[in-house]
């Protein structure tokens, strides 16, 4: 029995009740598209049950767009996780690629690949996330498809937000001496995926229903990403494959080097204390805590940090763009080299 | 053995080489960037490769928006298709929904869901599938997502295409008097895949050729969902599904009914012969053909018949929406009813 948030009272998968062989397709596109209509779109012309559904862009805007997938057995466990919750990961997943381009999401698609035997309830609980959701970051569910499948479970989402045009964050636009800055706290995901795996332990129960959380039910940090942009930033992204990676990426788009200061990392306090050998590797090496990082020049940074709102995820800079090439980490600013923890990826190798 | 076109000198599926989990996720991603990036699209300012791609709209133009996928063994079988093939397939599939709308092509992204064992080369010519369909018809491929996945290969895409503001083809626009129309010859794609499944038995090489070209390589009428747009419909969608789903659905969304004249649907003239007892059912109630359906004003059919290219697919008038309610199949215009075929569909029941 894997550990459960302790104050979860989340409808799980397998509840019971018709699968999606009993109602048939049709059935059950009317069903999704009859959640999904609940939501009120902005600049939607015609919703889900056509052939596409038709959107009105917004002057002097453009679009930013990407698309992720969620595939049961890598990317979630039914039993770690319930359907509303896979739901809102699929979006927030999605919804955090926008964030780190400084987007503002406006509509997504979903797909939905599930065997005839899923529960119809555990289908319609993971629609009811994704739209309440996307809702809640301005977005509306506008089509989607589902489709029968031998196999694990497919959830693949498409979403679309809204840049003024010309002005996002990119990745290739570091320079040495910009700082290199990121939201929030990190290494809490990690921690949860470490648990789901290999069980509780002395954990208490404050770090276990936090670390959880971050795991299961990430937020996607759009706000922040917007507060960048507004302020002036034009290179950052979001953190799904952790710290080191998308530092790594940014140097690497930008031809310059980066240099990371471990003292300087905002790491969850109870990691450290829970795993004393791992907690490098959980905090830099590890992703999905869905954070952003962006790399910003001294002037701009002064005033951000004055600009930035207490209700914001706080801001940290953890490190500098320098000359060169790769990523270095070191203790602490101007201190030593520290080697680089080992970087986790559950896809492919 | 299946049948093959006898034409093909494609590469089949595992033909050798690396697998994906050979190679990983981020060499992946890096070869598929390579080869979207050899394309050229219209409108696109940041390609794959960031968070996002990030893409400028035309003025005065709404999106038309769709998502489809395509599961292994549902829509299709490793052992019947080219990996170029499945790549082009899952685009044509998409962009038919973009034709049913009269919309015109503007982006996809596409999601590939394989096993760590597949072959890198077959994904590579999966790409080159996905970007040479979509380049033919104005569409950039502009991102997408990669996964691992420890069952069926999965492709999923979402296409986007652009129609000047408030004008597009619908499906609840029909009203009693109109005649239905349709493109093309229906009948070959179910055909098709009637000889994947149980053999070719008797038939002519130039059949078997045209029958499964239709199922394994269709095409989406997009320059015929235009010109139905531009002459003045606004009542129409693709026949993924089949002339009698789709005939159904028109008249349900328009609150009316509709009336099919067997003899003068178009019907492939090797199916009547090598399929006395089932081509009505092929060539009404099984889709994939593709092809499109309108629901045309008389004053609008006679301007839109003069004016229909010869180089377009051929238009022909099957039946009329009436009043009441559902769909009746007869003989003839005013002729005697003729019992609905049964309807296929390989998906849940």
């Amino acid at each position: 029995m894997p550990p459960t948030r302790s104050t979860s009272t989340h409808r799980p998968f397998d509840a019971g009740g018709p699968t999606l062989a009993d109602v048939g397709e049709a059935e059950l596109l009317r069903r999704l598209t009859e959640i999904a209509s609940e939501h009120s779109p902005a600049g939607l012309r015609l919703g889900s049950g056509d052939d596409a559904a038709v959107w009105s862009p917004q002057l002097a805007t453009e679009l930013a767009i990407t698309q992720d997938a969620l595939v049961e057995n890598r990317d979630f466990r039914r039993s770690w996780i319930t359907p509303r919750q896979l739901g809102v990961r699929a979006i927030t997943v999605a919804l955090s690629d926008l964030a780190g381009m400084g987007a503002s999401p406006a509509w997504c698609t979903a797909t939905i690949c599930a065997a005839g035997s899923t529960g119809l309830g555990d289908v319609l609980e993971i629609q009811r996330g994704l739209c309440n959701a996307a809702e809640e970051f301005g977005c509306a569910v506008v089509g989607g498809d589902v489709s029968d499948i031998d196999g694990p479970m497919v959830l693949d989402v498409c979403a679309v937000g809204t840049v003024p045009a010309g002005i996002f964050l990119r990745r290739d636009a570091a320079r040495p001496g910009d700082a290199i800055v990121v939201t929030g706290t990190l290494g809490r995901a990690a921690a949860g995926l470490r648990l789901l795996m290999d069980g509780v332990g002395k954990v208490t129960a404050a770090d276990r229903d936090s670390w959880l959380d971050a795991q299961l039910a990430p937020r996607p940090r759009v706000g922040e990403g917007r507060l960048l942009l507004d302020a002036g930033v034009r290179c950052g992204g979001d953190m799904s494959d952790g710290l080191l990676v998308e530092a790594e990426r940014t140097a690497a788009a930008s031809g310059c080097g980066a240099e990371l200061w471990l003292d300087a990392v905002p790491v969850d306090a109870g990691l450290q204390r829970h795993f004393p050998d791992s907690w490098i590797e959980l905090a830099l090496g590890a992703g999905e805590d869905f954070e952003l990082i962006a790399a910003v020049d001294p002037a701009t940074l002064a005033a951000l940090r004055s600009g930035w709102p207490a209700s914001a995820q706080p801001l940290h800079v953890v490190g500098a763009m320098v000359g060169g090439a790769g990523v270095q980490l070191i203790e602490s600013a101007g201190g030593p080299p520290v080697s680089l923890p080992p970087v986790s990826s559950r896809h492919y190798r």
